[in-house]
């Protein structure tokens, strides 16, 4: 059956970026900086430098996870900012190889590319984009690619079915926090660890999501229970 | 040889308690309630059950990593709202087993407990309050015991050799921050994972702190050079 799923890369203080900044050129803003730092073990990997016509690259753990993460979709769902910083960047034969579906406000004719990539404009909003996503993924799942508002709107909707995180040893400081939910007094999203992968340079830890359910206080045991009454 | 070594139960999204509130019992405040979540784990186990002079819990890998976390400190550092917040609950046989120092600008007399358990109060600070530990502690490590910020503290000013996250599959929302420190533009802190243990109710992930260094751009091999020029 067809999951919704996401991943993204975080650092350990939970930031998928560093923070925005007027640089002009992507690039070399401070945003860029950080992203560049806990994207670097994906660089590194043979699957994603074969995606993007790259030579070389380590075949490893943190290989085959990269490998997995392009295997499993058949179509993705996709913020209007992450298109437009890729559109150029990704040419003409992007990584998706399968359908995309940009969530806009802007009408666009769809796009065709080569390798099997097309994006489609779809400007009825994410949950519109999922189904559209779904129909067009057959068996296989849907992949919210990004960016990180779009992953945290459809966790916040609980819209999503998985999320896999691939937390990177390092601390940002600031940047742009994917977690960022906004959730009632006393209640917490629940998950369940599905797969814990550790390598040196990430550890990938991937969760099915339950949902929204309220924090209830624990007895402590009965040494405390005065306390708590 | 000694480490300054520190350890907390953080929500996935980087809390270690749910927000301050005005509840005057604090068991039934939403610090309370994040907190109770985030820690069941531990309150479940029968290492930290014994400690506590409770009855029963479970043996399993979650228990072992609580029974090495009472091992290895042979002194410890906490916080002055730590001490006020545990020194009724923890009573005359307190958990810690050792000399506790605790960083406080009010001079009170050292406290002896049962069970090897005493308090000194340090009105010179942090590193002084560490330096003492490191004293008392022998050939066994120094633990920050908490709260909190006072960890966030250890980390930012580089006194701490290594943080152990028992990272809980649970999103509060809001809360305590642990990893909320301040860092220069393009800087970041660099880990290195020294241990994964993964169980269903929690991932621990012990880490060696390097230190701060400058987030360097990668060159996203050949393709992206032209763009990042």
């Amino acid at each position: 059956m067809t999951k919704i799923i996401a991943q993204l890369c975080v650092s350990l203080d939970g930031f998928y970026s560093g923070p925005r900044d007027d640089e002009p050129n992507w690039f070399k803003s401070t945003e860029a900086a950080g992203f560049f730092r806990i994207t670097r073990w994906v660089t590194e990997s043979m699957a994603w430098r074969g995606r993007q016509h790259l030579e070389g690259g380590e075949a490893n753990v943190d290989d085959e996870i990269i490998a997995e993460s392009f295997a499993r979709p058949g179509a993705y769902v996709m913020g209007r900012r992450m298109f437009d910083g890729g559109e150029r960047p990704w040419g003409e034969e992007p990584p998706f190889r399968n359908p995309v579906f940009v969530v806009t406000h802007r009408e666009r004719e769809r796009l065709e590319r080569l390798g099997g990539t097309s994006f489609t404009f779809v400007t009825e909003g994410l949950e519109a984009a999922i189904e559209q996503a779904r129909a067009a993924a057959g068996e296989k799942d849907v992949a919210i690619a990004g960016g990180g508002t779009m992953i945290q709107q459809a966790l916040s909707l609980g819209l999503l079915d998985e999320l896999e995180l691939h937390v990177v040893p390092v601390l940002l400081g600031r940047g742009q926090r994917l977690l960022d939910v906004d959730l009632g007094d006393r209640e917490g999203i629940e998950l369940v660890v599905e797969r814990t992968v550790a390598t040196p340079e990430v550890t990938h830890i991937r969760y099915r999501i339950e949902g929204r359910a309220p924090l209830v206080l624990d007895s402590r045991g009965g040494k405390y229970e005065g306390l708590a009454g």
